[in-house]
């Protein structure tokens, strides 16, 4: 499905670290004379790292979205499983996911089977999911409070406005944290949406 | 204060890393000889620094709590900021902390002024802030989801349940992160805490 | 060549990291249920890994040097690129090599191309480089001083032994720096190895 | 002794980090608004601090030198155990210092006391060591090859050059891997040097 791969390709260009390629390609043989400016290395993840796999989520729900309504429960489900294996971390171990909609006893989603179920339901074994990303969703916008670096590991904080074909705006509180790998590809291994407090 | 002397100081104590302290003192002038063990340095938090930390945080709370019944308003703030100093690193830059019940456009607060006023209240500038931590809470117990390590920061996912004076239980959402200073002292550099969604 | 490709397997199944499958095999869809043990992430590298890795470097260099005895320079060529692709991180970007016989301009070797010139010789651009793995060592033993573990990076600083075919001892002072990735792998960023020095 | 402190306030304030303070001092209590800038946390290490605290180790060792030509021995080690205090992390377990000059079996100096005796001597139990840092440096000059990044570490190789009183230039092969502590002080875990090779 041609969207699918262009959201694939889309999300493997927007996490490609272009940083470590120069020194690379600069170094030849006599790189390593005295009087040569230090080569470098450096892994850490970068805000904008950061801010371009933030918004690789937004465009992988948009796009689980569009292949839902074009394609049906079978095409969001690919594009979803997917863009859960580009995008999280589910490969490194349990990742920590505590989705907006979910509920008890299986609030966290800590596997793939359970996030994949929670994008775009229809799994049996958790009855409550009616897919999140299945939903005529048209816009996702970002609006960081807080974004911490720790080496190779990245948080952030703040509010993710979606508004569906209606108009009508759902806005979470959202908290991520993000891993760049060696090869610059950046995963989520932390994800905790909520609903916002509001007192009756 | 006894009370917030002691639990200053359980919570220093806590925090206090040994593993690193015999290599210390077992090496005297003759310990790098060939044949000796390998001696070792290791600053990555451990699992039991985690959950020491997290039951650190949950007696910090109820010390609030005690001061408030026993010491009114005044006693709550100065323990609640001795508490705030020691287990968050508001000295290390912007927390990420999006408390249970705060309300927008005040929700998160990455300073250590708005943090206080969500524990005690009465902070004008945070009107809506009732003093989560003035509650008469009785217990507060930690069930863990997800326990990440990631060298000196560690995350994790799960529920605490808060048991008040009258036996109510409250159980919220709640994701942390904590760094480990090379002295051994723990701190949370990120907090997201939610109630619970139900579909109504 | 089956020595290499055997080689080439040891080093990847003496890499691979055991510790992450157990859980992901163990979690079905009811694994966040409330009361279950929590789940884990955790790629730091262990001490364990860390001695692999040293070990798989001791077996890279007698790879090499049996590949030059029985397949003369371009064996020991392949089999050097290989195991630089392996063991060391020139992919991520400049990695620290000082090599123990290197002589200056080109004592650092921050480029693959600069350490297989030191490992194999035989690169008119290095002309000092006499291919110090094509030897004929017999035996590789590693004496570690200090193990220092910091999250996915590791340090150690010891001696490393090597036993020529006429049972003469070659000792070094050797620094290496490992870093490992999620899937597991172990890499060389950091190498500084000397002869020791002895006051005339 | 003047010249000490002032050589500790220099390190001190080399090692200072400006970058967390900003957020810190603009954030008031109405920082959390929505449509504020993202606040942040970053105690990652620079390149910046890695040069300043390389220039401090030159530093620490001039006034050595310098403390000896004036005070004499009993000036000297007291300078000298100072620096090791603010320049070397022995507080966080062993570190990794393999010194120049140092003879097996007393090669690797993972302890203070070790490390104090390569750099003023007079330690009987390190009888070969004359105290490298007496001599009478006038100059340190540091050219990095190779400057990499891994968070909260960087590790630098290169060489050094020191000249003494003569004229006289000794240039060594270096290896150095600094820690930046949350409060901003950056400290060595590792330090290899050695004499260049030259083939004979």
């Amino acid at each position: 499905m041609p969207l699918t791969q262009r959201v694939v390709m889309n999300l493997r260009l927007a996490a490609t670290c272009s940083t470590l390629v120069l020194p690379l390609l600069v170094a030849g043989p006599g790189a390593a004379l005295a009087d040569s400016q230090p080569m470098r290395m450096n892994n850490n993840i970068t805000e904008q790292q950061v801010l371009t796999a933030q918004k690789g989520w937004c465009n992988g729900l948009l796009a689980i979205s569009k292949a839902y309504a074009t394609g049906g429960f079978a095409a969001a489900e690919a594009t979803a499983s997917k863009i859960l294996d580009l995008a999280y971390g589910y490969q490194y171990g349990a990742v920590a996911f505590k989705p907006t909609l979910t509920e008890q006893p299986q609030t966290f989603r800590s596997t793939k089977v359970g996030a994949l179920a929670y994008f775009v339901g229809g799994n049996p074994s958790y009855p409550n999911d009616k897919g999140f990303a299945i939903k005529p969703w048209q816009t996702c916008a970002i609006r960081n409070q807080v974004i911490q670096l720790h080496g190779k590991l990245a948080m952030t904080m703040g509010n993710v406005d979606f508004t569906d074909s209606s108009g009508k705006v759902t806005t979470v509180d959202k908290t991520w944290a993000f891993v760049r790998e060696p090869d610059g590809e950046v995963r989520i291994v932390l994800h905790h949406s909520s609903l916002p407090f509001t007192a009756k």
